[in-house]
């Protein structure tokens, strides 16, 4: 897969891409980036890359000439037809569904803005899909990005040590996870639940799949409704019910 | 503001720190930061700061020993009572609103996993908080914590230029914020919206609003459940359903 980033601020990404399980992956070249600045094809003379709103107000607007030109310039180095992501609030809400999506293209181009609007006609004429990672703020779009590329190229084959990891996380499983619990047993006198000591596997399947019903139940029951529970999960979940009681 | 963040990788993170409004903050000092690599506090000889999980399955467990060594330095470190965040899938979705409250306090620490669970421990017996940026796996907790001390940091006094910027945000105001235009106002054909161009500043309000609840209402209707709308919003609403029609 490559991924082109378009951003004014190419050294904020530098560090988390050349780091732990990103690293791995370029190191493994399942994946490779290329970080462009778009002030770099700004036609005007200063490299300006924004300018006032139309109609006036707080705040820069991006404007479209840089960003339309960077965008064929990543597209015409591949003679790909990539999908075009706009990170910005307003977009589709980002999901591991979105994710898994994702990794199954093969050219990326992800546009970052910097606490300023975009020019609405890069929404419109420009992009094929606008991502929001969550309901708050942020001043750029490059964390925002660095969230996608990390969630993508994490799926990517080869890139995780342990192929089952990917299958048992929270949102892949439409539950999250069971608690964990190693080493030492009694830490200050808090304790790892017996279950897991005495090596019954069934017995800690269950407790597991129980635990995992219990956390999802209490803290994201919004989950659960679109999740089809098995008939033993269906009993273990009335068993946490009247437990509650 | 001062934040400590417990992670294995620090290098993932002074980059972005050291960019944009983050630097900015940092030079102004309304924040500082400490990224305390918590292997430096384990107590085991090879410094491992993980385990295999008990009752088996794929994948490590970070260990409570160093992680709860850590926080206690650097509460010492302060003499302070401060907000203990634990980044991962399991907690509480981050929201904007969380980032206000996260705004009023003196003192975070953040902890970082990488690709692995934490021991139950340190969720039950050591944080106050747990949080997660959205429904999707990232490979580690420092591009959350990432998230949260930027959507933190930009609220903190005298960070932004601009003290509208933040009021008018996506979110902030309960809806998704209006598109913008800015020069040219034809760029290849595509035109920017008449009403912008005529400085009519009444015509152009109500545009924007209507264009703001357009927006919210096609993309993110969720939202406007939790909003209360004025009389005149309602009827820029009720014109906006009238033209889907």
């Amino acid at each position: 897969m490559h991924i082109d980033i378009l951003t004014l601020f190419p050294e904020m990404l530098d560090g988390a891409f050349n780091s732990s399980i990103l690293k791995r992956a370029l190191d493994k070249e399942e994946f490779h980036y290329n970080l462009i600045n778009f002030r770099d094809f700004s036609a005007n003379k200063h490299k300006k890359v924004d300018d006032y709103p139309y109609g006036g107000g707080a705040g820069m607007v991006l404007t479209p000439q840089p960003i339309f030109d960077a965008v064929q310039f990543a597209k015409e180095q591949r003679h790909s037809k990539p999908r075009v992501i706009l990170m910005c609030p307003q977009g589709e809400t980002y999901t591991q569904k979105k994710a898994e999506e994702l990794a199954k293209e093969d050219h990326l181009i992800m546009i970052c803005g910097h606490y300023e609007g975009y020019d609405e006609r890069i929404r419109k004429h420009l992009v094929t899909d606008e991502i929001s990672i969550g309901d708050y703020v942020l001043t750029s779009g490059e964390i925002g990005a660095l969230v996608v590329v990390d969630s993508v190229v994490r799926l990517l084959p080869n890139v995780l040590g342990n192929v089952e990891s990917a299958k048992q996380d929270s949102f892949s499983t439409g539950l999250l996870e069971h608690p964990h619990y190693t080493r030492p047993a009694d830490y200050n006198g808090m304790k790892v639940p017996a279950v897991l000591l005495q090596g019954h596997h069934a017995e800690i399947d269950k407790w597991r799949k129980k635990e995992s019903l219990r956390r999802t139940f209490e803290r994201r029951p919004d989950l659960m409704n679109e999740t089809t529970l098995s008939e033993a999960e269906l009993l273990l979940l009335k068993e946490i019910k009247s437990e509650k009681k």
